[in-house]
């Protein structure tokens, strides 16, 4: 969708909890990367889209309360309230379109699969009622496309950056390759080194295990398509936000 | 020795082969990163120290005839000729300074040994009577660290920036790490992965390979001491040669 331009995962919450969440994206910049935060109760966020209306522009979203997901909608208009805080933060499909254009082959595209997804032994820095573990994506690559994998999302930044590990998923805690926590499992070949990068359902954990009386997020793979082009965010480590 | 300042690897060919090995050069940048070359006959090289004299501001040099290493001298004038062309070539103590500064470990040198070499199954570019294989260094990292190496060496493209490889030794030829072509073995620990930059010894090998009438390099670890700092390297790939 929108091929070219940044893609963002959602956090809708009150103003009450926003402050703890922002210190906690700040604090965990690779699985949290800002792309913008919006003021209480506005539907917009000029960061990172025009005549944004962010209570009806994504196709889905996820009403929690209490930490629980409640309901799953197209449309928040009827839950929003004036106290309502948005934040944009950066998805790998940034740095997968920079590795597509480059030549590396990204494993779950080519099988038409979700990213395999791992909760790792790697804690995040708490804030506030905000803790859990880093969550990974995992993608395969021989060693000299590893390398250049890795220098290329070092770019991105703002699309979780290089990854934070390599080669021995046991070392933070993956057991089974084949049997991610979220996602699909995707083979990794005799010669290729399972690379880790951080992943945006870090916060979506830490946030559920908040439980907070009430948050909204996108619904995955429903994200929040901005008006950046990819291009724009290559060395940027943050936006005007 | 001088901490901070780019250290080289030396080649002086008559004028007869500089065109060659300087094509040689330019097609392996990884292995060959060209400092500096000099006119015919000069014994200066503005592009990488002042008041050089390249007959005598070295420790050591081997001289070479028909591809043997006939003697070990510390001073060249004798054998000076009015068609040498002197070549300056980038090595890997700058990326290792910066390595070290970084907090990274480098293995070799906490055990005051030689880095361990070895040639690889990777074929360089062949220019005129230069030909010969990759040969590479090896430090061994746990996964965080080999990824912060390999993101700081690429910073380093004159002193053989990225890594060319990494964890699986023998699919580039290499079936026992504890038995180096060059320097010395190091261990590897579980957990590590062993990576592999280009080396400077790969021209040196290009260089014996070719048996040339007549060549100079250093002698090995006798390196040219520029007055480049390290520092202003980073991110440079071409000085003023």
């Amino acid at each position: 969708m929108a091929d070219g331009y940044v893609q963002a995962n959602l956090v809708i919450l009150p103003e009450a909890d926003a402050a703890d969440f922002l210190a906690y994206c700040r604090a965990n910049p690779k699985p949290c990367p800002l792309l913008g935060v919006g003021r209480p109760g506005d539907v917009s966020l000029d960061a990172v889209a025009k005549d944004l209306d962010i209570r009806t522009d994504l196709p889905g979203y996820r009403i929690f309360r209490d930490g629980v997901s409640t309901d799953r909608v197209s449309d928040i208009t009827p839950y929003w309230r004036d106290d309502l805080v948005t934040f944009a933060l950066g998805c790998s499909f940034s740095f997968e379109h920079a590795l597509l254009d480059a030549g590396l082959p990204v494993r779950h595209i080519e099988l038409g699969r979700n990213v395999p997804m791992f909760r790792t032994t790697i804690p995040t820095v708490p804030r506030g009622s905000f803790t859990g573990p880093l969550v990974v994506t995992m993608r395969p690559y021989r060693p000299a496309d590893a390398i250049a994998a890795i220098l290329l999302s070092e770019r991105y930044p703002l699309a979780h950056g290089a990854p934070v590990h390599m080669a021995f998923p046991e070392a933070i805690g993956i057991s089974d390759l084949g049997n991610p926590d979220y996602g699909d499992p995707v083979p990794v070949e005799p010669g290729e080194i399972p690379v880790f990068w951080a992943c945006g359902v870090t916060p979506q954990a830490a946030l559920e295990q908040a439980a907070l009386p009430f948050a909204i997020t996108h619904d995955p793979g429903h994200m929040l398509i901005t008006d950046i082009a990819n291009t724009r965010i290559v060395g940027v480590d943050q936006l005007e936000v």
